[in-house]
């Protein structure tokens, strides 16, 4: 992984030329009016309103990836067009996924992470999972919650299922993912580690715990996704930096271990687990409060930023 | 509670005349065909075909609770119209919700069911979650995986959210709740007490572990949601019985409590908890097989009965 100076953003990889990358986002143009579909050609630029190229297109990433290739060769189309930009300053973004049937969380998923707290790797992946309704866009507030004194931070890779499937092989996973993008897998520590029964669900759970974004990077603009520097800082200082290289269950075997359990469904979004240099195991802890700012950063993805209010 | 003879359908308690209740159902009439919408006069009577009564309503329970009374006052007018009545034998009943955002689950919430484990009646509620994948509909096949020896049922009163809402206080929780169902919160324990990190949710949320139904029984038909007796068999033996007045914490209370963490969303489904009499708490142990065939019935809701294949 590239250094990462702090403040700075992560170097991006650039994809071979002529791939077929996309880099897809739910938006807004006006608060509060039903979300659009649009692709950005890099970063934090103009987007291009896939919904106002291909009108026939649903308008939730969730009913676009269902429609599987027939969605992805109408936004290549809409791409090549070069027609409906939209000038940034103009985009509100969301998150790239919204309403998902899942949100499937991985635990202790870091090697590194696991030495961090003493304990053990997991012979198994550890699952748990957060409600739809945490997601928040890769912008918005992180609504501190009265219940918790024990807000943390947690840098993430994502991905997002593209295809349906029931007990997918390993050789297989990839044909099943869509893409990639940043999460932050906020956790209220005191009621993820002390309350409810040990059950994590409710710590993991609060509204706007699950920051996503900036956009569904499509696999085939990620190089190499078992070697992604991700980061996160607070107020500009770094306070986790790691390696995808570090995950414990890669990606084909999270899909390969869910979906013996599970159907998975097109929208639905892994959480793969966070490197070390959370707030609960600092000494002495740190927690967010309000009006910081945490920044989640991965290679090749983009930034998410959001801040607690 | 009335006594209920082994095999024997649970005495209906009528609710008085003149009130609007109403069964609400999802169905198809062809397999594979898209969902529609339904009423049913009374349990396993004809159904009237509201997406065929008023075309303009959404075709799932989500979207139809979305539109608030409006979605209500049109179903009530199909009921009184009497018009496009389907033949029971013609439909196949779904899930009356499919698809919601949560599928919410309490844990130890009846007190005689703490007893039965020996463990402290809980200060505050434990929540749980089962993905949205795992319910089926209230006459379908529970699927045993291979991945456990351990498939244990639980009979639950279940209530689905019609009114958005978040911190909702325990006065105003029942203008949140749309009504009644039955559930079965099937749990692989060996996955659910002794894998996955003692985590619950893979143990709970295998394909198939969350039957409900067989409608979604309107909140003014239900003349005391705090005494109904409930009960589970297992190829006609009696298993559970029990009643919700030994709920630990009632509707309004775990409404209030998990609006505290989340916004409830129409749709939601909550599985209150179960009585005792679950399979893993027998001396010795027993759990489902293929072939066996679990019934869970609820006063005044009705009944949904499922082969484990």
């Amino acid at each position: 992984m590239q250094a990462l100076a702090c403040g700075a953003r992560p170097a991006i990889r650039h994809p071979p030329r002529g791939c077929r990358a996309m880099r897809l986002v739910q938006f807004r143009r006006v608060p509060d009016a039903e979300p659009r579909l649009g692709l950005e050609e890099e970063e934090g630029s103009d987007v291009v309103d896939l919904s106002a190229c291909e009108p026939g297109l649903p308008r939730t990433m969730r009913a676009f990836l269902e429609m599987g290739d027939t969605g992805l060769a109408a936004a290549r189309r809409a791409q090549e067009s070069g027609r409906h930009r939209v000038p940034r300053a103009e985009v509100t973004l969301l998150a790239p996924v919204t309403g998902p049937d899942k949100v499937i969380c991985v635990g202790l998923n870091y090697k590194d992470h696991c030495r961090e707290q003493g304990v053990k790797i997991p012979q198994e992946p550890v699952i748990f999972s957060k409600f739809p309704s945490a997601i928040a866009g890769p912008f918005d507030d992180i609504a501190h919650p009265a219940e918790s004194g024990e807000v943390d931070w947690e840098v993430e890779l994502a991905f997002v299922i593209g295809k349906k499937g029931k007990r997918i092989a390993e050789a297989a996973a990839l044909d099943h993912v869509a893409g990639f993008t940043v999460a932050n897998d906020v956790s209220a520590r005191d009621w993820q580690m002390k309350r409810n029964g040990r059950q994590w669900l409710l710590g993991k759970t609060f509204d706007t715990f699950c920051p996503l974004g900036p956009a569904l990077v499509t696999k085939d603009a990620v190089a190499d996704f078992d070697n992604l520097g991700l980061r996160c800082s607070v107020n500009g200082e770094v306070v986790q930096s790691g390696n995808t290289s570090q995950l414990v269950f890669k990606v084909p075997q999270l899909v390969a271990w869910v979906s013996r359990f599970v159907t998975l469904l097109p929208g639905d979004v892994f959480l793969t687990g966070t490197p070390p240099g959370v707030g609960v195991f600092r000494k002495p802890p740190m927690f967010l409060k309000r009006g910081d700012v945490v920044q989640c950063d991965i290679e090749e993805l983009g930034t998410i930023r959001n801040k607690v209010v």
